[in-house]
């Protein structure tokens, strides 16, 4: 069997609603068995939207990465190096040109996305507070990933009241991943002309009824900037991020965390554990090793 | 006595909270009577933020703007040349930047900003839809200002179809005034990467519970870029808006619907209105006539 490794991460949520017995596509690194595209040979190593199987047929072969350096973990493709890496880091250095000094809020800062733009953020010289869902996810941004603070933004009585502790001066930007109550509070404690980048919206996605939310005025009243985006559009990207990255890896300037759980058949609940926040960290199925 | 005309518009809702017997701030137009301050003197017409009374002592005169072109109706500074029209202006220029040829929606489009941005973007060359309150609202966007279509948001079965049915392929632009259900529905009908200016939500104003709204996700889905603004900063642009806009209003290129009751003892219903849509076009409390 020449298929040595593949690793797979949950589909694009919101995106697509999956229907059962159709193709489920998601994130994965791969090593190429057999190509027919010039860019492709046997034995490269690549990353992209593959399926949730263990061997695919890649029709438009186009959108895949090669990777290049392997001299970190292969994961890190679904993670730091991949999908949510171009996210983090275009979140942070393109769509809210972040700058030294300011006041920035990352929620679900201890996933896939979260713990890296918060360690963008402070490489930058920001002060970055991050919220997560469990006190295990707290004790990692404050003690392992260098956050100045973190709360548990479920346990938190009142969230208005815990910003207005954590941002006294309010927060220049708010790296959006979580929506609802969350979202809400946060919009009465942005600066004026503060800035929100919104990538998701997990707590919104897997409920009956979205939460009414009270102040979406204060968008006009603050004068907000609020960008949608998603990783497609920031793929140009890609060549300085590495530049910038696999550095910042070798000399573990930024770390990663990673919640692998083996067989494609722990997958289904791994995929819905993301919704409840049950993971710790970016969310893997391994399906091999290399 | 000196004093000779004196027009006040309703204050900032949302920004402040009116309490009974304090002073009420709002937009005027009024003659100088007297003036200790070197820029300005008696029987110069400015307006500015004045007080919902006859006479007004004003401290901060600076932020006044004075009245030079007086072959329009002086209640036009309240209006179309005034804050509304800086805020129509800067909606549809500089923060909507919007081009020739683009899928235009406004709501509250009769309104005192509504009717001047939709105007606005038809000379611009845009393809226009406008909604509104009533069905003399909507005819009046539809036979007297130019919209390219226009319907009553409040009668409509079905806010998403009837956005579909006006703008087949998305909407570039949305200048929103309104909130609530309104928005929501064109969430779902904006264009990948389209632009949404917020001056103001007032239907979510003066109501115990704001409305859920279902679709914010797709900001990020759609990468919809949000910017909330006031006419407080782009007040620099206001001689270059006199430029082109004077010339309008002189060529009647635009026109400016006025809603005017007469008597102060009248605009507290009139304020009120504004919440219920009665009003139609831009609402005026005339205290006294030129």
């Amino acid at each position: 069997m020449q298929f040595l490794m593949k690793k797979t991460e949950f589909p694009m949520s919101g995106y697509n609603y999956y229907v059962p017995g159709s193709p489920i596509n998601g994130y994965g690194v791969a090593k190429v068995l057999d190509s027919g595209h010039p860019n492709f040979s046997a034995g490269d190593l690549i990353w992209g939207a593959t399926g949730w199987e263990e061997y695919s047929l890649i029709q438009n072969p186009e959108k895949l990465f090669k990777i290049h350096h392997t001299d970190v973990p292969l994961s890190y493709y679904t993670g730091i190096l991949g999908m949510p890496g171009i996210t983090a880091y275009a979140g942070i250095f393109e769509v809210g040109s972040v700058k030294k000094g300011e006041c920035v809020f990352i929620s679900a800062a201890s996933g896939a996305v979260g713990q890296l733009a918060g360690q963008y953020a402070k490489l930058l010289g920001c002060y970055v507070v991050g919220s997560a869902g469990s006190q295990e996810k707290v004790d990692l941004l404050k003690n392992k990933l260098g956050f100045d603070a973190a709360f548990n933004y479920k346990e938190v009585p009142d969230l208005d009241a815990a910003l207005k502790r954590y941002f006294p001066e309010g927060i220049d930007f708010y790296f959006e991943q979580v929506g609802g109550k969350l979202f809400d509070a946060v919009l009465l404690n942005m600066k004026v002309h503060g800035r929100i980048a919104i990538c998701g919206m997990i707590s919104q996605y897997n409920i009956p009824e979205p939460e009414a939310l009270k102040n979406l005025m204060h968008i006009a009243f603050k004068r907000l900037n609020i960008k949608g985006f998603t990783h497609r559009d920031h793929h140009h990207l890609y060549p300085k991020m590495l530049e910038t990255v696999v550095p910042y890896i070798r000399e573990k300037k930024v770390m990663y965390v990673e919640d692998i759980v083996e067989g494609l058949e722990n997958g289904p609940q791994a995929l819905v554990g993301l919704f409840s926040g049950r993971n710790f960290g970016k969310q893997i199925v391994a399906l091999a090793h290399h």
